[in-house]
């Protein structure tokens, strides 16, 4: 079994943000020798997503304002008003636990024939929710 | 270390279903002879996704229903009135990229003593949201 | 390749509930003897999800008033008046099989150096949403 392990840091200087990790992954599969195996890429970070769709930045802004609705960004403390009891503890990303629990923390890719075997418009990105600050991404390969 | 790859083709009629894709996985882990492993089984597409739960009618109208109420299809693309951006790319599918991410890309299944293990009302389904084409789901086998 | 294969039992006494079950995922890494790998958490029940985020009491408050706005219980079966066409089976858990696909199934996690390859604040938990009765999470390990 062969297997490679890396951890690529980001740094957004805005709160919310979808950066492609595509390139950064298909070059680690290319690396890592193996041929038929999995690859596992996941947000080290609870306030942030890795997921698979469509590089459209039209899509981007949609999902942005999306997942405002379902999980919108209010710094208060009190959930009468909007608020998180998350907040309480000195944080206001309350939101951002949300947001990532819709976009998800992981994809898991298949490799084939030494490449990430994806469909034609599969793309992976990093989704951003409580940026500016040094964050994680775990790129886990194992098969041989 | 044995694998198995497996694409299979979907071509479903209508623009939204769901369709059991169970009996596929379970006999292609049977051929691939891996007795302990993993089972990766993911959509190929953006519009769709495969996941795991109940295999009664009545559940999947309910998640019909409720992921229209999340993102309701709107062919228009002005966010004002319902629309999205991304169908400003002259797509009407913007809502099925954001149905695709509550219900999941993929699913990632234990094999034990050469079967799928899962509990006892875990079924394996693939969510078309914008069918109507030749899609594909991977299936993944890695073991030994 | 080494795997190992552990199924745990819950019992929640209350129909909704977040437990940590991350010490014995720990564990059961540790006895598997691997040292580069993937672990396999999920839940082996549909009315359940296994996750990883913060281990903050008022972030678990917020996800569960968060979850009853987006799939409130209502044990009726007349979607007219806030039911579920899957309460018509006799059950009346039809709100937690929603829950669960937003929170998820299961987690991948990277095992590195003989241990999970986690961020700081990565904790993993089980999210019971329909409990008062004995139910199986199923942890896999492989890799060497």
């Amino acid at each position: 079994m062969k297997t490679l392990t890396k951890e690529l840091w980001m740094d957004i200087p805005k709160r919310r943000q979808i950066i492609s990790i595509h390139n950064e992954v298909e070059q680690l599969v290319s690396q890592s020798g193996v041929q038929d195996g999995l690859c596992l890429v996941n947000a080290m970070h609870i306030t942030a997503s890795v997921f698979i769709n469509d590089n459209e930045s039209g899509l981007h802004a949609d999902y942005d304002r999306w997942l405002e609705q379902l999980a919108p960004f209010d710094a208060g403390s009190d959930p009468a008003t909007g608020g998180y009891l998350h907040n309480r503890t000195g944080e206001d990303n309350a939101d951002a636990h949300h947001k990532r629990q819709i976009m998800g923390r992981e994809v898991v890719v298949a490799i084939t024939d030494g490449r990430l075997h994806l469909g034609p418009w599969e793309h992976i990105f990093y989704y951003e929710f409580d940026g500016r600050r040094r964050k994680r991404i775990l790129v886990k390969i194992i098969g041989e």
